[in-house]
């Protein structure tokens, strides 16, 4: 059984983690996998790989959007979707994980569930925007064959529940590679409170991770094992994407400003945002829905004050989770075999 | 027999156009549509709608890539693809148009289509970037069956050629509106002359037009009919798609720059780039060809000395190609029928 | 006695103007002049230049800031200040404008004005971010001289009042050329009303008018004199500040918006946005007062709903205002000699 | 004496350092300071800052740019000069350092040193673009009194030499503090080289670091004294100007990804980019000079194929010479005295 870094004495940073240390902390929050791990019926072709779906809340995304925000660390990707959350400053749909090429499929099959629940969508009202973030994980999947299908999006937004989140060789990290060994879906959350206030806000992340080298990787600031299992060289730089929420009222810009810290995070694992890699922060806040149609001209937000105190904490929150989650991701990933006989090894950080 | 409005008389800014006036012009480059206007198997569903590819040169453009840029004029829009066009400032695959919906099986389609054409992508090699631009055509267009496939975008690959390109309400444009009135795909282009110097480069556009409200149409600015034809209400803001090509060597920073202008051209027809309405412009250059992979660690590239008088007038071709586009797309779209029994009229700028 | 436009009949667009047709129509904007146009001690030198302040409301700027954003048009420009804006969405000092070598002394003066009547600033309070746009005016400035100075910037405050700006060839406006004749500081206003509704929003322009060859100006759009003058050739390319302002409650996302607009106006009257120009769009609302220091960690917004119609109307305010406001500065311009004999001649729009 | 980090046994990252361990190992970089410790003439006013300028070249910057790029790591700062740099991607006066209240009297001096040194600049020819990076260090300079004049900036021109430049407490890092400890100017170099080819490039780091809270740096990270000095608490949250210096022919786009990787190295010495610290990165190469005006209107540029691992060692580059100019920065700051008996411990990294 997998642990989380936390459960083995690794303790990334200053501020406490949240119940389930995921980001379904944050109230609302649901996750859901769709896990492929078969031979394929073309010749030597073998799925490993998958579909993730992360749920800013439980009820209808289009009717009541919430507020978001992208940040490009490295833009060597293919996540769709980001042109309309920079200008508007919402998401309005399940955010969707998968490997490259699986993008179109899961971008199908997440705007059939949206079309199936509503009507109006094309046809009385405009259309829809869906985000779709990937990572390649050719190395053990035969993403030529294109094994996702839009019917696997669906599945995994059916899935999603609000508990802990499964993670490493699961969904869309099925087949991802992470420094060399066998990485994923990870997770970690923080929570953040007011001083001399009762009120706290939790900080949530989750990252599919298929990024850096072996050699970046910084073994020494985490517990190591004794027993070090060889390491992959992955054709490709590999990617990262990770999702921030949090349940704290901040403006879409603010929000940039938030999101924009999880490339430290990220740094503090090793990275250097290699060339070929897609690093991609999308954040949301479950704080505001914002209804699709109203009659009203105006609308009201609240908004966290930016020069108080707690702007600071919450920087510090998406760093922390950040980096937490990566390892996460490594932590609960086990040795996995995909295509033409290739297997990743699982990261020991205690043997 | 729809006309361009030059053949019409009216004549758009200053500089000349190039023999096709068309995208065309720029050596290399190819349009191909797919029209789709037929019932579809679901009652009272309609098709009426396609595909338009867009190929900056013949061969192999995961192979040799082109320089290539994005700006976003009004970011209420789903193309796909900029966030890797805009980190390496290249275009490695055709570029398509299509309806909004249409955006998945048309990235699923072309992404076929260059795995087909490169047995490495995937393998033994990265992954491929495509770039798909899109409005909604769901005035006439039954837009939430999705009757575009897979290949219908490989078919208007297929389809292209470097002749003058058919316009008006043709591949991706055969549902779109454009200020009330019939619109689709228009194109126009420009040749610059350097002062003093036999040399020259051209500047060709084009548009899928979907965008504005009759109200807003600077009709006086062009020749107007005497019979004027009722113009229709879209239920949404609409959209345009820009594609700007030339054969000025150029730095995606440059040609970023010159992208930029062609919002001066859309301005210019009345538009004020509304809300609802997704405005992007793609742009690309035909001057260098860019090999995927090399044992190279260098690259020498040209490029126009930006202080130069030329660069003016590369703006000022933008801005006036885009606009000349955009009344082709009027000028030679025919009054269309679609789905619900709704009719589009023709703009008449000629009686 | 010069003229604004509309007094000779000449009406952009379709939206009623304010009250002013000046951006002191928005409650609580201020314009203050300084011009200069004298000989310098330095032989042969003469200033043919200013300072014009714009202040967002007439209490301390910097204790009740207001939301703000940034837009560049085209970069080549020396305004300062917009690090910040971009980054935290407010303005919290005078805006100010002046000649390009202007920009130090009317920081310095400005900064000076704000420590003055804020002891806490650099004390036991942070800095203050200031915000200059500027112009080059050399074709009749010997601006190598410098005759800017701090003292300027001071009195340009002192100075501001809520009434009808003076416009033409005054404060920074004295030594600017636009399209070949004598530009500088012209103003116009929009109301937009909620329809079914009896509220309405104001937005109102100031531009500083150093752009454009004569051959761009579209005149055909204008009434145009029978007595033509004789225009100049500026040895560059020249440049815009346009300041957008309006009481309608917008984020500074929403902001960004709506001044990305004022582009429109400006290509309608012929430009393309010239390489050399340092083409640059400054906005502010006066909706919202945010204090400078409180003890919330929280704080209240309201915000036009995005999605409401009258966001067009505000798209379509900001270019339209944007485009007169540039022609009144032309009209209200009178024909100006500064150094070395030079003279720019005013345009004539009616004889 | 202060000693740099690595002569105390700190290594930072894996890639060798240059000759110098200094911006100045990139050929042809010069720095030069200029130190104010000194008491005001007015009551109680004291004097504890300076300038810093960074050349690229000893040539004439004006007549030879360089390629250059910026990027804003956090906006909460006053930076000058970057609109242009960010439209044109070149740098064409010294890079100046100095306090944020400093930047307009800096800005006058550099703007009367190209003036005097290039005739034609606002005469026959354009205008000058001139940046300048700036920290608060009001906690031990009386940054209201404004002791810097525009002479200082010409003098720290002047003083530039291609030598190991001076860090720590001196030019514009007099007065700041880092981690509450004394901070100020900093360096570092790493050299890269091409694999199986005796080609390499060197990339030099300066920072001005005046940022973070003690409790947020990484001590454990670095050696660390045993008798620790008390640290201060900064009224504000500081800032970081970090200036990147390459030879790797790189174009502005390709020099913007590098920039970004400082950020990485900022990040872990602690740092979360608090609200009010102005993080900002400057980069340029001086692979190539470019010509302020030729006759040609074309020009060639070499640069990397940024697929190759050259630029992956590049960003590498540029993470560990941040991280290792901050502690640079700390290492070799004195215990410092200013205004009204503030006093700011030296950080001892060894006892």
């Amino acid at each position: 059984m997998k642990k989380k870094v936390r459960d083995m004495g690794i303790k990334i940073g200053q501020l406490p983690v949240g119940e389930k240390n995921c980001i379904t902390d944050i109230a609302g929050v649901r996750v859901g996998h769709v896990t492929l791990q078969e031979e394929l019926s073309q010749e030597g072709a073998y799925a490993c790989t998958g579909v993730t779906a992360i749920l800013p809340h439980g009820g209808n995304l289009f009717q009541q959007k919430v507020t978001a925000a992208s940040y490009v660390l490295n833009g060597f990707g293919k996540t769709t979707g980001l042109v309309q959350v920079n200008e508007l400053g919402v998401i309005e749909a399940p955010i969707m994980l998968t490997n490259t090429f699986g993008v179109p499929a899961v971008t199908q099959g997440t705007l059939q569930y949206m079309l199936d629940t509503n009507k109006e969508i094309g046809d009385t009202t405009g259309t829809i925007n869906i985000v779709v973030g990937e990572c390649n994980d050719s190395h053990l999947n035969s993403i030529r064959e294109c094994p996702v299908t839009p019917d696997h999006a669906i599945q995994a937004i059916q899935n999603a529940t609000e508990d802990t989140a499964e993670e490493g060789a699961v969904g869309a990290g099925t087949g991802m590679i992470c420094f060399g060994y066998k990485g994923g879906i990870g997770s970690s959350s923080r929570v953040v409170t007011i001083e001399n206030d009762s009120t706290s806000f939790t900080v949530g992340c989750m990252v599919l991770s298929n990024f850096g080298y072996s050699s970046e990787f910084f073994a020494e600031r985490y517990r190591v094992s004794t027993i070090q299992q060889p390491s992959t060289l992955s054709p490709t730089d590999g990617s990262i994407i990770i999702v921030l929420a949090t349940d704290a009222p901040l403006s879409s810009r603010q929000l940039t400003r938030v999101i924009k810290r999880c490339g430290i995070g990220l740094g503090r694992t090793g990275s250097h945002f290699s060339h070929g890699s897609g690093d991609i922060v999308i954040g949301f806040t479950t704080a505001h829905h914002i209804a699709h149609k109203t009659n009203d001209y105006l609308e009201t937000r609240v908004q966290i004050r930016e020069d108080h105190s707690i702007m600071n904490l919450l920087f510090a929150a998406a760093a922390e989770a950040t980096e937490e989650a990566i390892l996460n991701s490594l932590s609960q990933a086990e040795t996995t075999a995909g295509r033409d006989g290739h297997v990743v090894n699982a990261y020991l950080f205690e043997s």
